[in-house]
């Protein structure tokens, strides 16, 4: 049985760690943060990121990359989006070229616009890459609750491989050979879930807030298959599994960005109380970007690029957006 | 301005009585049970259904039909589905022929399955029908909180004027021509939030209920698409927005339901402690007909039948429901 490595100990990495000592895997998490590490070693708990932990013997911490990745033939990228790159170098010659690198990260590249796995392939060209994704709130998976999640990649056999290292009987885990449609839906979702927590903040209710996410889904979808995914995807749990449960979670971090944002505080402010990174604040500047460029309509990303850099007050904005001029419902 | 009659005061009806009135428009409002009539004109409430309301003077309740009917040329069928086409009987001869007549209902007619359009259509030959649906809990209708709805109809004219009379700037109100998507959305949406309400009853957490969602979607556009409507729809408003607001909403019956079939009742339990008409246990029974028949594949709503209506243990069924062996996402 191999070892497995995630590098970086935050929630979900660890989450997911817990549920492979459990199934009998070696399993070892490197952090920067000393605290976490020596948390899991010593206390076998994880309480900066999760609380009530009871973290299994077979899961060790490193502040050592090298010692980490020893005889690992799984690497967990288990890092927000916008490291991936510099994570991925780093592995450059420690990892072995036979290794599967998974990365659980939802976004795109800001500046390149580049998917996570391209990125990931750009710096590991040797590497199958694939991807886990899914309506997985890692508070519930660390408790065993039952998640459903997809894999994919472009290579069957590495998505095949990430299949059976995870698949739990209440960890379900499907493939889907879009990758494009996987990774997409991901990262856009946070830009909808941080709308819909604005939403709430400002003290709409259950009604707005459905019409919100019931537009956000025909973003998602448009942008979507304007860069190649399939539209299947994203009605699949990658994309509107992962949007409910990002929009309707009291666990999701983009949603709780967005109240804060929504009652009255301005992005900084926000991105501090919440103290983890928020990926749906960066991912709208990535699509804000990426839409104006291929010409695609996002009203809501639109919308939340005001509120969250050029200071529209977030009631207004929403209001305008829900007043927008229209008739009929298809268009 | 013509007055518009509602026949039955129920919760929904109610709120959008006061919304009209709040338009302008003289409000008649039909209820069988006495108590309810003088809470409205005596008391301005309505506390059987909605608490803390102040209903505007230019509401009128009434135990008389023919009265309730006077001058209007808007009827609204403020009912559960399964006395549509009663209530639409006992207008025979009492409504003027070019009244138009809206249905709040959702469901479909348990033994013909016909839908609601239809059987009222059987019953009042000479009169338009208007469908109004989507995700609009009265709770938040009757306090003006942003809701957005979409109105369907053979014919457009009456579509259109029945757009123009409910249209605020909080309440919008969207046409779809795809008057059949619109009506099997909105009575299989029910379906789903109960089970959403027996899964969380049974204790599991957001993330299988997103799963659950995901694959009721899938349901809904399955068993839509067969019945002839567009999958456009079931994305919508009256499909996914209603789905969400269902499954997620404290104020929902349906889900709440189900909640409490998950925690051990049983149905007539259930259906007691709920207080109000359990539209998704009767759709259930119509729809688990109706795929049997066109053989269609609802694995939910045979779940769901199954705990409903013969006893099956809701934790046992539900995991058998999420352990359904599948491989790949899409199928």
């Amino acid at each position: 049985m191999s070892n497995v490595a995630f590098l970086g100990g935050g929630s979900f990495g660890t989450a997911l760690g817990i549920l492979l000592a459990n199934k009998g895997y070696k399993v070892n998490i490197y952090d920067r943060d000393k605290n976490v590490v020596d948390d899991i070693n010593i206390n076998r708990k994880n309480d900066k990121y999760i609380k009530e932990l009871n973290i299994p013997k077979n899961v060790t911490a490193y502040n050592n990359l090298q010692e980490t990745l020893n005889n690992s033939k799984f690497v967990v990228l288990s890092v927000p989006s916008h490291v991936i790159r510099s994570v991925s170098r780093s592995l450059k010659g420690k990892v072995d070229n036979d290794a599967i690198i998974i990365s659980i990260a939802k976004g795109i590249e800001e500046g390149t616009n580049l998917r996570l796995s391209e990125v990931i392939e750009e710096e590991l060209p040797s590497n199958k890459v694939v991807i886990l994704s899914g309506p997985s709130h890692a508070e519930e998976v660390a408790f065993d609750i039952p998640t459903t999640v997809v894999v994919s990649s472009k290579d069957k056999d590495a998505e095949a491989k990430v299949q059976e290292l995870f698949i739990t009987n209440n960890f379900r885990v499907y493939t889907n050979n879009d990758l494009v449609g996987v990774e997409i839906g991901g990262a856009v979702k946070n830009i909808i879930a941080l709308a819909a927590g604005v939403c709430d903040g400002i003290g709409y209710g259950d009604n707005s807030k459905a019409a919100l996410m019931t537009r956000g889904m025909a973003e998602i979808v448009r942008i979507g298959q304007k860069l190649g995914g399939n539209p299947e995807t994203f009605l699949g749990l990658t994309g509107m599994g992962d949007l409910i449960v990002t929009c309707t979670s009291p666990h999701s971090r983009n949603r709780r960005a967005g109240f804060l944002i929504g009652k009255g505080e301005s992005t900084e402010e926000a991105i501090k109380d919440v103290g983890m990174v928020v990926e749906g604040i960066k991912a709208c500047r990535a699509f804000y970007e990426l839409k104006e460029k291929l010409g695609v309509e996002m009203p809501i990303t639109d919308v939340l690029y005001k509120i969250l850099f050029e200071n529209k007050d977030p009631k207004d904005a929403v209001v305008a957006l829900m007043e927008r001029e229209r008739k009929s419902e298809i268009y």
